[in-house]
C-alpha cells in the first residue's frame, strides 16, 4: 500500500528520514565524546526509542511519569524524567518505576526532593537525583550555582535519593560558565556532579562547546518540523512527519479549505523565521496557512500557480512537530511511500 | 471521591454545570420555536450527547465522520455532518452510516455532492443534503444566493441526495438577508427549504432575530470556556470544563510553573477581550499564564497575594473549551466536587 491511498487526514513517518535524524545527531554526540538521551516526547513510540537506543543513545528522556510507564512496560531500560514530579501519588508511582528499570530524575525545590525521598524510601528503593538548573532560559531551575550546591547536599543526604549531577534546558551559551560555577560549588561540599545533561534541538550542536555537559538531550530532531528548518537543525528533506490533507472546498479563487485544523495540526507557533501561518505545504510552498479552525484549515492560495482544487490532497510539514504528533492515536509508516505499519502513539496522552 | 484528591493535571467536568447548560440553551431554541441541534465537538461524550437530546434536541451535529461513527453506535440516531465530506472512502462510509442512522451533510461544490451521490447510489441510501452557506465569515461556502440556488438543484437531482434547506456557520446579522435571497432563488427554481441551519455559541442569542434560521447549532456553550466569559454566552460558575494543576516550580518570586501546558491546554488563543494568556486560574484571577511549553504553564503571579506555594492545586478554565477536553482520553464528572465517573472521551482524536 501506498500512502497516497490513504484517506485524509492522516499523519505519516518516513521511517527512512527518522534513521537519517537519529544517525546524524547521535554521530554528532559521539563525535564529541557525549551522552546521547533523545526525548520521547515528539515521536511517544517505543518502536522509535528502540532505534534510538539501537543507536546508541545511553537511554531515554521521558517528560510524564505515564509515558515513562508506557517506555517501561515497552522495554526501555533507562529513563530520565526530566520534569519535577509533585504530589504523592507520583512518588509511589516512581519508586514502582525505579524497582523495574534505572530511573533517574529532576528537580529545583527541596519540596520535590523530600515528597519523591519518602515514597523511595518507604519502598526500598531508589533513583539518581539531577539538580535542575536555570542556566539562562526562564523556567523551572534553581536560580544560583550555590543554589544548586544547597539543593545537590540536602538530595544526597536524603534516602532513596543519590544526587548524580545538573540538568539543564535549553543549552545555551551561558549554560557553560553557570554549570561550572555549579559543578565547583557542589565539589567544595564534597560531592560528585558525575553527569551533566542538557538539552534542545535547536542549539544542540552547542554541547561541546559551552562546557560541562555530558549528556545531549533532543526529542524533535527525530521528526524535525518547520521550526526545525527556520533554525537550521533539520532539512525539509528529512522532516518526517507530515500530515496528509484533503482540499475540500475551493470557495473563493484565493481560498483553500483544508479537511486539517487545530485538532491535526494544532495552533502552535513555528520560529518567527518561518514567517508565520500553520505549516508548510510541501507541493505549494507559497501557499499560507493563514488561519485554523477545529477541522478546517484556511489556505491563502492567491500566491500558486496552479492553485490546488477539491479533493487534491496534499502534504503539511507542520510547525511543531511534538505537538502535531500529540493530536494523532497513530501515525501511518512508510519508507519511500510505501507503507510499512500503522504504529499507536501508545504515549500519547498520557499527562500525568 | 473528591475532586480535590485526583492527581494532576486532570480535566473535570461539573455535570451540574452542564445541565445547566443545557437547559438554558435548549430553553432559548424553544422559546422562539427553534429547533437545537448541538455540535457534540466540544465534549465528544456520547453520555452528553444524549443529555442533550434528552433535553429536547432533534439530534446532534458532528464535524467529523469518525465523530459521527463514533455517535451513532452509541444511540444517537439523527446527525447532522456539518463538514463537507471529500473521497470515496468517507462516501462508503457515509452510505453505511446512512443505513443506520437519520443522516444529513452539507456541501458547497459539485464535487462533493456528485461524490456522495455516487457512493449513496451505489449502496442504496439516501441523506439530506444542506447546501453550505458563506454569509460573511470567509470559510466555507457558496459565495452568492445564486451558486447557492445552483448546487441545491444539482444536488436535489442526484441519486442518493435530497436537498433540504441551507447552513452556515456562524449566525451573523447579515446571515439573514443573505440567507433570505438565497430561499428565493432556490424557491423559484421550484424547491422547498424546509430547513436552515445556522450556528455558534457566541453569536447564539441573535437566531431568532436575524430571520430564516430554522435549527440552531451550538457546541461550547455545553462547557463554557474562558472566550465565552469575555463574550458573554456563558458565566464562570457555568464553566464546567476546568484543568485541575498543580504548581510544580516557584523558581522566582514571580514565577510559578505548572504541570499543564499546551499539550494539556493547547495554544488555542482566547478572545481579545479575555486578556491574553492561556487561561484562568480561578484561585488567582491576578495571575497570567503567559506562555505555554507542552508540558509546563508559565505563571506571573507578581500581581498575586497570597501567592501559589509548590505542591499546590489551582483550576484553569481553558481558554478554548473544545480543543482542550480534545487533549484528553477521559474527563472525571463530578457533581459538586463529588467524582460521579470518569468518562472516555469516546469520539477524540476522530480526525476522519
Amino acid at each position: 500500500m501506498e500512502i497516497g491511498s490513504l484517506d485524509t487526514p492522516v499523519a505519516t513517518v518516513d521511517l527512512d528520514a527518522v534513521e537519517r535524524n537519529i544517525a546524524r545527531m547521535q554521530g554528532y554526540c559521539d563525535e564529541h565524546g557525549l551522552a546521547f538521551r533523545p526525548h520521547i516526547k515528539t515521536h511517544k513510540l517505543p518502536a522509535v526509542a528502540h532505534m534510538q537506543v539501537r543507536a546508541g543513545a545511553v537511554g531515554i528522556t521521558c517528560q510524564k511519569l505515564g509515558e515513562a510507564e508506557v517506555m517501561e512496560a515497552a522495554g526501555l531500560r533507562d529513563i530520565l524524567l526530566s520534569f519535577p514530579l509533585v504530589g504523592a501519588a507520583k512518588a509511589e508511582r516512581l519508586a514502582a518505576l525505579a524497582g523495574e528499570a534505572t530511573v533517574s530524575v529532576v528537580g529545583d525545590s527541596e519540596h520535590v526532593a523530600r515528597g519523591l525521598s519518602d515514597a523511595l524510601a518507604q519502598a526500598g528503593a531508589g533513583v539518581d537525583f539531577l539538580v535542575e538548573c536555570d542556566t539562562g532560559f526562564g523556567r523551572t531551575g534553581v536560580q544560583s550555582p550555590e543554589a544548586a550546591a544547597e539543593l545537590a547536599e540536602l538530595a544526597d543526604g536524603l534516602p532513596g535519593l543519590r544526587f548524580a549531577g545538573l540538568m539543564t534546558y535549553p543549552t545555551l551559551p551561558e549554560s557553560g560558565p553557570w554549570l561550572r560555577a555549579a559543578r565547583e560549588a557542589i565539589e567544595a561540599r564534597g560531592l560528585r556532579v558525575e553527569r551533566v545533561s542538557a538539552g534542545g534541538t535547536p542549539t544542540h550542536l552547542i554541547n561541546h562547546l559551552v562546557g560541562e555537559v555530558t549528556e545531549v538531550r533532543a526529542g524533535t530532531y527525530v521528526y524535525g518540523d518547520r521550526s526545525c528548518i527556520a533554525n537550521g537543525s533539520v532539512p525539509l528533506e528529512d522532516c518526517a512527519l507530515r500530515i496528509r490533507a484533503t482540499v475540500v472546498s475551493r470557495p473563493t479563487p484565493d481560498r483553500a479549505i483544508l479537511d486539517s485544523g487545530s485538532k491535526t495540526l494544532t495552533n502552535d507557533p513555528a520560529e518567527e523565521a518561518s514567517g508565520g501561518g500553520h505549516g508548510l505545504i510541501v507541493e505549494y510552498p507559497e501557499a499560507r496557512i493563514y488561519t485554523l479552525s477545529e477541522e478546517h484549515g484556511h489556505v491563502d492560495v492567491s500566491a500558486c500557480s496552479p492553485r490546488p482544487d477539491v479533493g487534491e490532497v496534499v502534504t503539511i510539514v507542520p510547525n511543531h512537530a511534538c505537538g502535531c504528533t500529540n493530536m494523532h492515536d497513530e501515525v501511518v509508516v512508510h519508507r519511500a511511500g510505501h507503507v510499512v505499519g500503522t504504529w499507536a502513539v501508545a504515549a500519547r496522552g498520557k499527562l500525568r
